[in-house]
């Protein structure tokens, strides 16, 4: 099953039943970011999200040092989006040009990341050791966030000169309950640890080390892909729906949500296990 | 007075002037809910949203065991919603025309617990002992939420095969500031305490017990009914109101909302009460 | 320089580089603000607005006892909002009549206070003593918000029997993450510390006293003023954009911003920068 | 049938199978409105909505002379909302009590009228004669509107020192597309026929007199109730949510929504019909 | 009262009591408009918004030739916007810098044309002769809009490679009822007339000539005057208000709204005029 | 070029400079849509969006008798979505695992449809003979529509038993300014002609046949080819944004947007070529 996910710069495991584990790889560099990984990235949680045989993911970084140290800035100023910058030497574009270039680019970097939001099944990030940039984007984008004693975060864009585009900025506002925390970390692109981010709500829990949070974060997976797909696939994106909505919206979303997947058989199935004291098992989504 | 607010299943009585206590009165089945119950609730909030003698409301659970350990699922099954997911012998309906059944009911549902939120006096929700599900959708529709130092939660829902849909999963993501937290609970149908639910804001006081807390609460009610009630209800509707929507309609909508408001001899009684060091007497709204 | 910011009321000083720093000065009222006030403190944010030689900006009080009390209610009460509600001699205005005028008034005073929201450049409030009502409408509109170990906050509308209506009830629901809590104190108008204010998110850091809590945001003004101004402007634009939209919408419109921005030769020259270990100089915005 | 629709001035009568036809019944008062008519008006509408035996509607008022003449502000002035402008005599409230009063009024007085936007059932309003004021708030509830070529339109709320309140200034921009004549008629409260009405949008047929009319209402309304009652419900509830909603709201609502409803096996019945050349059947709704 | 008004290129007279006749005087020109001239546009209505005297407002152009031709493009393109787009001698600004200088500059242009879309009292365009780009931004800013047979249109902005900025493509898909013909004529940049216009709602009354036209829209402007301020500021404002939000939100807002403005006098004087067959004197707003 | 282009299904052509033709080649069949030419249609138009040599797009049917007849309803009932409401033999699913399959395909299917609106280059669909159910949810998806003095148009999907889910019943009620009237065809499914479709603003233009229609269509297309591509990008943006959100959003949007794309060298070029009267030629987008 693994093989159907190889690709370069990620392994992918199924360490317990109905679990995925999406690993970062590239460790050498603190799996900082290419292209090719976004690009990667996106096509891996495309297929998670149909694939029957997955109700949850978790996703780290491989290595002890880092989740991810972000944008990978060299490769980013030789042939990418900050390369933009300067006067290619080939065809120099007026800046409206140059501008509507940038923005196809930004527009198909988010929409990689945002393939992590819409991927049907919960996905749990454990951000451990450098965690900057990126590390922030992408793990706004998954349904719970947790760390380790010794991780160190940074909303690091403001530092090589731009306003943080694949998401941090847009998200953060909707995740977290101190707005002053976050235009404080985001303005001054400072280090901080898991004690600030448990405290003003950027993860939920943090374990002693990497290799804790990589269990418990399991374990609550593996939780998670016992109960029903469609319980699970309604509760995520409902909350999504609501976060973005009015609470008047959300509630007819649900109901209009609800009228079709409440005539699930999980239903009845979960019922009768709950009084016959045993686990139920649920057919796939 | 307490003769008018008389429905099986709840006690309201006044334990101070302009304070109203409304406790659900179910406990032999840990105060769990049927569907008569809901319609209930419902009807007495319409009432004291317009009762003149009444500025805040305290809502618990009668017994020591539960606030309310959610839907009666047992009473769902045979008659209600969740009913509707096994084929009834008498008229088989297709998918579409369930689907419709389900919708109406859902929104009757959530529509009658929706009323405590716009009940135009303050509502301050005591969650003590098992809170499981539906007390999370109706505590949620309260305006301050106590709780006590053994307080049960849990959004039990995706432990039936649903995803909670009579409120909590559209009022959740607005009422506290940790999206990571609100999707563990939620996707887990974990069991958590005070202790959580304070750090993460859910409740924003914890008592030791019961009896504290509805001390505390009652106290809580009267210091606000001794303020301006035209003040207190512009107060809860405008907060209401800002939760969903920009900071410019919100401004826009006050400034429109106190255009009529501010006229109230209420300012004029305050002030001068103030000056003259006495406690200011306004009339019923 | 400073004596361009010359108006009523205000001190407006520029301790560090690029930093301002901007001081209520009517200590002898603590600080309470009457209508010349907030026209001018708009005026002074405007001027801020667009001023090349200021990146960052403080807002304290003049004098230890307080950042201020609020609206000077006498005057308000003899030629402002609140005397409207009594009937002025002169020309008897119908209910309707005096609806509108209330409106423009508050309005135009809402206006005022926005001017700091608006402000290109970031804001950081500290507020000290005593700080009561208008503290909160302003330091609302300010990104960031420390306080001191002997604050003392109120929400104190209610207690003149109106609801708050300068910013208040309409930018706390966004600001914090304890809707509670939100209710809890803008209800009661109790006075609370800074405990419960970084508990629950209303600042984001508290200094032992109002001498700390000057130079510590001085120091984070400096900081956030040596980073590229073309990326603090887009930082504060996106943050505020994104807490009153959809995730979506709030990437689409950082996608077409940084469309524009990110062709700043800010990128090459802080990458440069920090290749070379050497901090970068930004010309002016 | 008709029995258990019987309201003191309406009939309720059923001219086709599965159409249901309501005639505003005060033909000696040009059908004007007092309060106890939209009571019933809403009593009407909210029944037909869920009974299955009824798949379309259509609203007229009884005699030649008007299909209302709006309000019956003679009622109104002395009993009901435009009463409270005046100081009763028992209790003068303030301005603010006042206020809150109407808001109340207002507020039920509108959600009487929406009661026929929310029915299930597509309804069509046959505007003829004087159709004043009110006649406007309730056909731009309905979901289709044609007139005669001797209807008298006006919206005439300007006249009487109001601005409409119950609907009409809602609903039109949004009904009609000529913004500029929405204003021209809702400012100057001038006498309109069918000719401007059907030019810039508000009706969509004009017929030569009322008796042609209702022929042709009916008509239209038994060809609605031939389609699959699962259909016509979407159809109009996906149309009313996408008027109020971006594209991209209404595509992905219209996408929860079908999932539930393409399972109707009315498709299979349509699509079988259709090739076997004969008229479907489809079960109630 | 003229004199309160004397702006450069500008005149206002008063033909008829309570309505003001706003006058674009630079004939020469065409009445093309340069910087002072939308500055000065912005002051007068701004003054006209709050002129108890006032109660609607005409606005056309000097001469026969030209409502407007728009934008003074000579003078933009030396010290305007324009401008910007060639890098100038004294300092070549990076394009993030750029950007900024005319990001700013847009927004307070569209300010100042908004400025008449603000003003509480309605506003007539009559649009005569070439009525290019310009004419149509700040004419969908009037609430009515009114031509001539001879009257030439057109969104010229794309003719000089940009896209209209100053409200023409913000304000025409809510003006009109053809979306498709809204992109044709704003791709185009063709030239059309009244015929055009009229069918597809741009506007709601054509006339022979300019003198016809302006002699109607007086006449309009005079009966608008004659209802009760009140009423006419809540008509405008709600429509507005509207336009831009979805029917339930417009149904509250107008309840607020009323709930103090329907305590108006105006409602006993009209409804007592109208039985004394007399004309009602609103007292001012 | 038109190799690059080659799907089955669908001819690719390029009449004139910078203007693409697409047109749907599936005659034998009245040009009915199975699954694979809605994922042809989609790839088709996302690589005309980026291609620098299309600046202008029309779309058009082979053959005479159809612009398309709609869904291949046999093939949709044998293997798309339709079949999804029978059992398939092999695995019968529950209805909420088959309704969320069927949420899949159906945001699938619109996402292809919406790729013609995602085009950064204007399409003009010209609609001739049958154009049922699915030409309404493609040409509603086009920037422009035109049509013939004998095109038939149906929104035919009610009369199979479903409500229109590829965006018809989103976009129509944007698009046209008559609610009465899409209420009307869209629950009655009856067949209307170009009178009725110009009239009420579905179609901008009628032409007298095909040949004719797609004459103009390619001379609009080519005019709107000579306009600068930065100006009619944004131009396109712009209204869509705008289309969607309210005036005051779709102001501020186009200010940031044009904060980068007035610093095209296309505004020179035009001004310039504008006043030595010849046509400007425009560097590639």
């Amino acid at each position: 099953m693994a093989e159907a996910y190889q690709r370069e710069f990620f392994n992918v495991s199924f360490p317990v039943e109905y679990v995925a584990h999406v690993e970062i790889n590239r460790p050498e560099k603190l799996n900082a970011f290419k292209e090719a990984m976004w690009l990667n990235l996106s096509s891996i949680f495309r297929q998670l999200s149909h694939d029957p045989n997955v109700r949850a993911v978790i996703l780290t970084g491989a290595g002890d040092r880092a989740f991810t140290a972000g944008l990978d800035v060299q490769a980013a100023s030789t042939g990418g989006a900050l390369a933009q910058t300067e006067d290619a030497t080939a065809e120099p574009l007026d800046s409206a040009r140059k501008a509507n270039a940038l923005r196809r680019h930004i527009l198909e970097f988010q929409s990689c990341i945002t393939d992590i939001e819409k991927c049907e099944k919960p996905v749990i990030a454990v951000l451990h050791g450098i965690s900057f940039g990126l590390a922030l984007d992408m793990s706004l984008a998954c349904d719970i966030r947790v760390s380790t004693s010794t991780t160190k975060f940074s909303v690091k864009e403001v530092d090589i000169g731009i306003a943080a585009d694949i998401g941090t900025l847009s998200r953060l506002p909707h995740a977290v309950g101190n707005l002053s925390w976050v235009k404080d970390i985001c303005l001054s692109a400072r280090i901080f640890g898991s004690d600030e981010a448990l405290q003003h709500g950027l993860v939920s829990s943090v374990y002693k080390d990497k290799a804790e949070a990589v269990v418990q974060a399991i374990k609550l997976a593996a939780t998670i892909a016992t109960k029903s797909p469609v319980a699970t696939l309604g509760t995520k994106e409902i909350i999504n729906y609501s976060r973005d909505k009015t609470v008047a919206e959300g509630l007819n979303y649900t109901a209009v949500w609800n009228a079709a997947m409440l005539q699930t058989v999980d239903v009845k199935d979960a019922l009768l296990s709950g009084m016959q004291k045993r686990t139920p098992r649920f057919s796939k989504l």
